[in-house]
């Protein structure tokens, strides 16, 4: 199966070096070899070994190709790509949460037209294999609630601030010498690529789209060091959670730090790691961890989604443009102003 | 799609009340409702709304029945139902670990034969949704390293005497009192359950199959309240594991009990919840959790077995007759002859 990438950044090349590295068990699980025949960037890597092109034109009419993976990002030129793809007749991966929270339906109502997958299993988690058992058994199921811890670099800070009593800006600092944040940190910091992430699992879960701009989104700019201090003499700490009960009514969704307590499963989520905590009427609690971030970890699930194109065995994850209600998020007790998370 | 369901024990009945509680969302994903056409058990149900049966022979020979639900337990009469059932043409689910650690290999290759599935995505990790991102996305990676929590009963056990200093024995009682510890415990205390599951993890991250009888097992009845008390000295607590590393001779596995430090995802895993920790190359650390045992969420699990057959969205898990090398595990600090889970 020939694949062509678009973007050759930290996903986009990590992609091309998994199928490298783990091409036996991939080849082994596909039932085929998977190639990279193009990847398209507009900067040169001379000493790469893929045929790079600049232009979109030789991937979209080449009929060889299968399967597109967008690794631009954004939602501008990457839409206009994946759109492209889809209209020639190509299944479409990708690691874009933005794309998919803001064109899902869209994208999907047109992949399906065109007889195409839109796959997208790195858009949440990472490298958490979380959306395929998330709408393969837990939509089986009526799901009731979702918290989830999915921004790597808010959780980083906080567990330095909880491990190490650091304050929030040495602990910004220190993620961003790391890489885990970037210099302007607001989409990280502020919940935004929470929120996203949110609303794709909350769109696949309702079968309908979720507005993500109407979901109230609280970061973590203004979290203590008194915050945790009071968080741990109460046997809690702090994490910044994705979190929704689903009612007949709607959703009642919030992106904000909740205290967790300590012993509770996500209390564990240090570092960049994250997790989705979810509980569904007849499976019960369930938890999906794993690395939320990272070159390799979130091109593996890239991957993954290859394999699954490559298999046929995909069963379909989409929602309509229909939208879902977004209720304000209540029944939190309030302490000092912080909200506690009892799932 | 019709199917039956053989045995009306508590998976069997839960299987059939999943059913009728997310009929609708099963409708909706498998895209056709999922009806039972018979249930076969010796006794008598004369309440409850199904088609009772004796016999096989009635559901054998409908070609109306496209799945058999095996809910009876055991090797040997669910064996040779589900022999049965594959040579009649029939997909099999079945949460029977029992029946695929000993018979698995043989059983997949007469599915493959007679162009049926063979699923059983409940035998491991009870209703958490495990098998399937399992073999989904590890699979394509490289799996180093699997440690599991896939006994409830030990597990409550454990948690009762952590938490509450009870001894090993008057925990034992209240698991028995609770209905999670049968009045002879030896399959679930002295880890043979767990270690069949271990052997189905690692066939399937192998494709050739595991003997579990060549797997070390080690149960959790010697262990005393001095030993929690030592762990918790040192910032651990006691959890028996089903854990294995795969090298390129063999698997190192092993079941025993384990010190893991508090604050280890695997440390939060309490009563009878179960969780996998797994280890892959480019994935990196994952962790799947949830209600190893209950009769709502088994069944929810076999329900999303038989969605996944309705869409026809299954991939083959199955491994070879072949044996896999079991070698002893080693690498572990002995501290007072308990060993350290570093993972």
């Amino acid at each position: 199966m020939k694949i062509a990438i678009l973007g050759y950044g930290v996903v986009g090349s990590g992609v091309a070096e998994v199928l490298k590295v783990n091409s036996a068990s991939v080849a082994k699980k596909a039932g085929e070899s998977i190639d990279v025949k193009y990847v398209s960037d507009l900067r040169d890597f001379p000493d790469e070994p893929y045929s790079f092109v600049k232009n979109f034109d030789t991937i979209e009419s080449d009929p060889e190709v299968k399967v597109v993976v967008e690794a631009i990002g954004g939602e501008t030129i990457a839409y206009d790509f994946a759109k492209r793809a889809i209209l020639a007749g190509k299944h479409v991966v990708t690691p874009n949460k933005a794309l998919i929270a803001a064109h899902g339906a869209e994208l999907f109502a047109l992949a399906e037209k065109h007889g195409v997958h839109l796959l997208f299993e790195a858009s949440v988690g990472g490298g958490i294999p979380l959306i395929r058992p998330y709408c393969g058994a837990l939509l089986t199921d009526e799901i009731q609630e979702i918290a989830g811890i999915l921004n790597g670099t808010s959780n980083y800070i906080l567990t330095q601030m909880h491990e190490n009593g650091t304050s929030y800006a040495d602990a910004l600092k220190s993620a961003q010498k790391l890489g885990y944040a970037e210099a302007d940190p607001t989409a990280d910091v502020g919940g935004f690529d929470a929120c996203r992430k949110l609303a794709i699992l909350l769109s696949l879960a309702t079968g309908k789209t979720v507005d993500y701009t109407n979901i109230e989104t609280e970061g973590i700019e203004n979290i203590s060091a008194e915050d945790f201090a009071f968080a741990a003499e109460n046997g809690y700490t702090l994490k910044h959670l994705a979190t929704a009960k689903l009612t007949a009514d709607g959703v009642q969704a919030i992106v904000a730090p909740f205290l967790v307590k300590i012993g509770h499963p996500l209390s564990t989520v240090r570092d960049v790691y994250n997790a989705l905590w979810a509980k569904a009427k007849t499976t019960g609690n369930v938890m999906f961890y794993g690395s939320g971030a990272g070159k390799l970890p979130t091109a593996s699930a890239v991957v993954s989604n290859l394999v699954d194109i490559a298999q046929n065995a995909h069963a379909p994850h989409t929602w309509t443009a229909e939208s879902v209600r977004i209720l304000p998020a209540s029944g939190y007790e309030m302490k000092k102003m912080l909200r506690v998370y009892e799932g």
